[in-house]
C-alpha cells in the first residue's frame, strides 16, 4: 500500500478520495486544501489526516502526491511534490499557459520527475479499446479521425471566465485524444467557434461551439466537434476511419431498456454526468498511478503531453480568433 | 413474356397485378371475377381484358392462372387451371379445412399439378437471407427458434369470423416459416391462446394472442408469438440458435432516421403495414413464378407445404382448445 | 455499520464478502465456513474472523447473516439465523426440493423472520429499469412476455448431477422473473426440453434446452427459452409485450466499440460471465440487504417468492417430462 | 403522360430511362446520344425512338428533356431545351466551371426556365425525413451539421483526370445538402485535402480524402468529411446538432439480418452502391419532375442551387490549394 497525500478537497478532488479509499494497491493518508472545513471533512471520511503541503512533502511514507487543486497551482504544486522525490499524479490540464508550461519543462526534467498527468479519457474503457484495436491494425492505417464531445449542459459563466477558454479548458482533452490516436504529431490547426448556446458566454469572451480542423505531417486529417450543450446527453465519440475500414466508440446509455411504441423504438438516455460517463476511467487512473507507484510502469501520459495539448488549445484559440490556419 | 390471368380483383389481387405489369417477364393478360365492375377497373389499369374462367383455362396463350380469390375457391381453382395444363400461382392459404385439402392431393398430383404456394415471407429479402445463411452453417446446426409475428392493429371482426381462426389466417404463415428453417418434420404442437386484445374477437369464437410451441423429431424447439396487434407496428422478426450462435432478422424501419433527445435515442418508426414490409416479397414471387413458367424451377413452395402448414395449424388450434399438445 | 456474519466462502461467498467490504453500510465480521482455509482466507482478505455459526449466531453485535452455503443448507441455516433474530440473506435457490421448503413456511412465520431471497436479477439495473417502467404503464398493460437466458457455455457435467436439474438450477431465475413482471400469479406450466448441447447431460439425466411456456390466471401468457450453451456470450434478455407497445432490455456488451469493416458493422462482444454481467446487482442486493437491517423496507423478495418459483420449477419440469400441461 | 426526351444513353441515362418506363406520369419517347448504338439500344428497350437533339427539341408533343450526357454539355443543351419552352431535368453537376454556370444565369432567366437540378440526395427518403423533421423543429433551431460522405472505392484515374477534382465531382452533393440544411447562406469556407487512398490520384492532380468545414452568416458551422474510398461499403450520413437534441440518417444495409457469435454481434454490409443506396431517390426525381411538367410545383432545387454549390467547390478547391480559409 502506497501512502497518498491529496491536494485539493474539491469536486474532482472527492473523486479521486473515493477511489484512492476503494483500491487495495494505495492509500489516502493525507488531505491538503486551504478550506480547512473541507480537507477535514474529506479526511475524516476516508480515515486519513488533514495535512499542509509541506508536512505531506517531508513526510518519508508519502510516496505521491495527487495534485487536484485549482488549474493555477497544478505547475507548482506537481513541480514542489516531484523535487520532494514523490511520484506525481496532476489533473488535467497542466496550466493554461504554454509559454509558461514549456518553461517548467527544463525543472520538471532536472529533478527526472514521474508526472502522470491525469487526461481521463485515454483510461475510459471504450476510448482504450478503441485504440488498441486501432493500433493493432483491424481497421488498418488510420487515415482520418471524429472526435464528438459535447456536454449536456453549458456550466455557469463564472466558470467560464476563468476556465481559460473552451479550447484549453474543454477541447484539451479532444487534443490529447487526436494525439493519442493519429500517431503522429499535427502539424496544423484550423478552428472555427460561435455563440450559439448562451450569449453571455459570448459577453464573457469566449465561445460555446467549435469545429476544429487537424492535419498531420502526413496528411491525416481530424476533425473535432465541441458543444457546451447538446440538449441530449453527454454525447462523447470518436469515430476512426482507417484503410480497411472504420472504428468507432458509442455512447454509453443509462440502461439496456428500450421501447417500442406508436412513435418507432427509443433506447435510454445517454450518461448525463460526466462523473458517471467516466467512472470507471478516474478509478483505472489511480490504478495505473499504482503501477506507477510500484515501478513497473512509466507514466502513459506526461509532462509532454501536457504541452502538446496546451500548444494545440493555444493554436486553436488564435485560429478562431484570427480566421487563419496555424502551422505548428 | 407469358401470359397470366389472374382470378380475383381485390385486395391482394390487385398488388399481384402490379406486380405482374411491371415484370418484364410476364404479361397480365386475363381478370376474372365475380364482381365485374372491378375486374373490369383492374383489367383497365393494365391493358388487360376481362373473362370467365372458362375462357382464361381455355385460352391455349394463357400460360399461368394466378388464384387470388376468395380462400374457399383456392383449391378448386388451383385444381381446374392446373388440370387445364397451367402453372398455377396460388394465394395462401391452401384451404381451411385439412381434410378436404388432403383430400384433394391425389388429383393435383394426378395431373402432376405445377403449383406455386405463394407463402410470400420466403420471398422477403431479410428472412431469404436468413435462411440462406443458417442453412449455409454460419451459426452451426440450428437447435431452437422463436418467430415473432405481432400485426399493427386487428382485422375488423366480420373479417375473423369468417378467417377460419388466429392460427389458420394469420400464425399459418409462420408454421410454413418454421418449418423452412428448422430442417426437419414438426412431430409435436402445444398452444396457448387468449382474448386480451378485442373482446369481440372472444365473442367471435376466437382468440387475438398465442404462444405455440413446436418440437421436432430430433427435439429442435420452436416458439411462435402471435398478436393481432401490436400497438407499436408491424412486428415481424426471426431468431434461430444454433451450436455456434444465433442468425435472426429485425424489423424494417420506415427510415434510418433517428432523433436524440432529453429522453434517449428515438429510431423511425416500424413498417405499419404488410404491403409495405413484403413489398418486395411480392415481386419476387412473380419473379418465381416466371422461373416456374420458364422451366428452370420448380416452385420452392408447393400443395404439400400447404397441408403441412395447415396440419400444423389445425394441431395448434386443437391444442389450445383442450389444453393438450397434439402429437403429429 | 451493521455486522454481517457471511456462512460460505467459495465462489458466490467470494463475491458477497467482497460487496459487503465495499459498503460503507455493512461490516463483514465473521465468516463461517466447513473448510477452514478457505474461511480464514477470506477473513483474512476482509479484516474478519473466522467463526463457528454458532459463535456467530450467539453473537449480540451480528445483525445479519448471509447465508451462501451449498443448497441443501440454505433453509436450515436461513431458518437458525432467523431463529436467533438475524436479518437473513439467502442465496437462491431457497431449496431443492418444493415439499421441504413448504414444510419449512410455518416455523420461518413463526420467528417473524426477515428473510431476503437474493433472487440477482431483480437487482440488475436493465431488468429494475425495464420493471419499473413496465409498473408504471409506459406500454399500457401487460399481456405477454419473453425471457430468453442462454449460459455461454455449459457447467461440467458433475454440477450438473447435483443442480437440481435445469428448471431448478437456471430456469429458477426466469420463474421469479415472470412472477415479477407478469403481475399475477401463473395457473399453467407447459415445458419441453431436449438434449442438444452435451449427451453426458442427457446421461446425467438432465436436459440442457428448454422452452416453457406459462399462463396466467387471466390469460396472460410468458415464454422462456433456455440453454446451457449459446456460442455467442451470456444472453439475458426481456421483451414485455402491453397493450401501447413492447418494453425490452438488451444484452451488456463488453463495450461500446464497432468495427465497420468489408462484411458489416460488428460490435464488441457480450458481456461473458455471470459475475461481470451481474455486477452491479450483486452489489445493490447487499445495499437493499442493509436497508432491511435499517428497518426501512421489508425484503423485496422473501421465502414465499422461493416457495412459487420453486413449485413453478417443479411444475416445468414434471410437464417436461409427462408432455402434458401443469395445473398449479 | 408527358412525353419526354432523354439526352445521354450512358450509365446514368439507363436509370432515367428505366425510372421514367417505370412511372405512370411519364414516357420516354425519345433518345438522343451521339453514339447511335447506346442511343438504338436503350430507345428499343422501352418503346422509344432514336433522335436528334434538334428533333427532339422541335417535337411539340416533348414536354420535357431529361439532360444526362456529359458534363461539359449540361448547361448548351439545358439552355437549348429551356429555350425551345421544354421543361429541364438537369443531372449534376451544372458545370465544372463556375464563371461560365455564372454567365449563363442571365439566358436561363430571359427564358424564364424551368430548370430542375437533380441533386438525387435531397430525394432519397431518410435524408428528406431528416429535413422535414428538421425544419419542423424536432431538435430545436440547427447548430451545426455533419456530413459524411464516403465511397467505398475510388474511381478509375481517367475518370478522375476529368472529374473537376474532388470537390466539385463529389463533394458537390454534400455542398448542396449543407445549405439545403443549415437553412442560411454560407460565408466561409476552410478545406484541407489529402492523398491517403491512392498515389496516382495525387497524381492526376487530386485528392482522395478531405475535410471541409462550412460557416454560415450566423456562426452555424458545418464540417463535411470526404474520402474516396472507405473499405466499408458506401457511408452516408448526416447528424443535426440543434438546441434541442440531434437528428441523423444512418446509412442503409443490405438487410435487417445479424449475426451474433464468439465476436460479438455483426449486422449486415452497408448497402455498396450508389446506384442501390439511392435507387428510389432517383425515382422520386422523375416523380418530382412529373409534378414540374404537371404544374403543379416549381423546382425543388433549380439553376441557382447549381451555382452556389459550385461556387462552394471552388471556394473549397481554392482553400485546399492555398491553406487559406475563403469568404464569400
Amino acid at each position: 500500500m502506497h501512502n497518498i497525500a491529496l491536494i485539493g478537497a474539491g469536486r474532482i478532488g472527492k473523486i479521486h478520495a473515493a477511489n484512492l479509499a476503494a483500491s487495495r494497491r494505495v492509500r489516502l493518508a493525507r488531505v491538503v486544501d486551504p478550506f480547512g472545513d473541507a480537507a477535514a471533512a474529506l479526511a475524516g471520511e476516508h480515515g486519513a489526516q488533514v495535512s499542509t503541503l509541506e508536512d505531506a512533502l517531508a513526510d518519508p511514507s508519502i510516496s505521491g502526491v495527487l495534485v487536484a487543486s485549482s488549474t493555477d497551482t497544478h505547475l507548482d504544486y506537481s513541480l514542489a511534490a516531484a523535487e520532494a522525490g514523490k511520484a506525481v499524479f496532476c489533473e488535467k490540464p497542466l496550466d493554461q499557459d504554454l509559454a509558461r508550461a514549456r518553461a517548467a519543462t527544463r525543472r520538471f526534467s532536472e529533478v527526472d520527475a514521474r508526472l502522470f498527468l491525469a487526461f481521463n479519457r485515454r483510461f475510459d474503457p471504450n476510448f482504450a479499446a478503441l485504440q488498441s484495436r486501432l493500433a493493432s491494425g483491424e481497421v488498418g492505417a488510420i487515415e482520418t479521425l471524429h472526435i464528438i464531445s459535447h456536454d449536456p449542459a453549458p456550466p455557469p459563466v463564472d466558470y467560464v471566465k476563468v476556465s481559460g477558454g473552451i479550447f484549453k479548458d474543454m477541447v484539451i482533452h479532444d487534443f490529447d485524444m487526436a494525439r493519442w490516436l493519429l500517431g503522429e504529431e499535427i502539424s496544423e490547426v484550423f478552428a472555427s467557434s460561435s455563440v450559439l448556446v448562451d450569449p453571455a458566454i459570448g459577453d464573457a469572451g469566449d465561445a460555446d461551439t467549435a469545429k476544429t480542423l487537424l492535419r498531420t505531417t502526413s496528411g491525416r486529417l481530424c476533425m473535432i466537434s465541441s458543444s457546451r450543450r447538446s440538449g441530449y446527453g453527454y454525447d462523447q465519440r470518436i469515430e476512426a476511419f482507417g484503410s480497411k475500414g472504420m472504428i468507432r466508440a458509442q455512447n454509453q446509455l443509462e440502461s439496456t431498456v428500450e421501447i417500442w411504441g406508436e412513435t418507432g423504438a427509443a433506447a435510454d438516455r445517454f450518461q448525463n454526468f460526466f462523473l458517471d460517463r467516466y467512472a470507471v476511467a478516474y478509478a483505472r487512473e489511480i490504478d495505473h498511478f499504482a503501477d506507477i507507484l510500484d515501478g513497473n510502469m512509466t507514466p502513459l501520459v506526461g509532462f509532454e503531453d501536457g504541452v502538446a495539448a496546451l500548444a494545440l488549445a493555444e493554436a486553436a484559440a488564435r485560429s478562431a480568433r484570427t480566421g487563419e490556419r496555424v502551422l505548428l
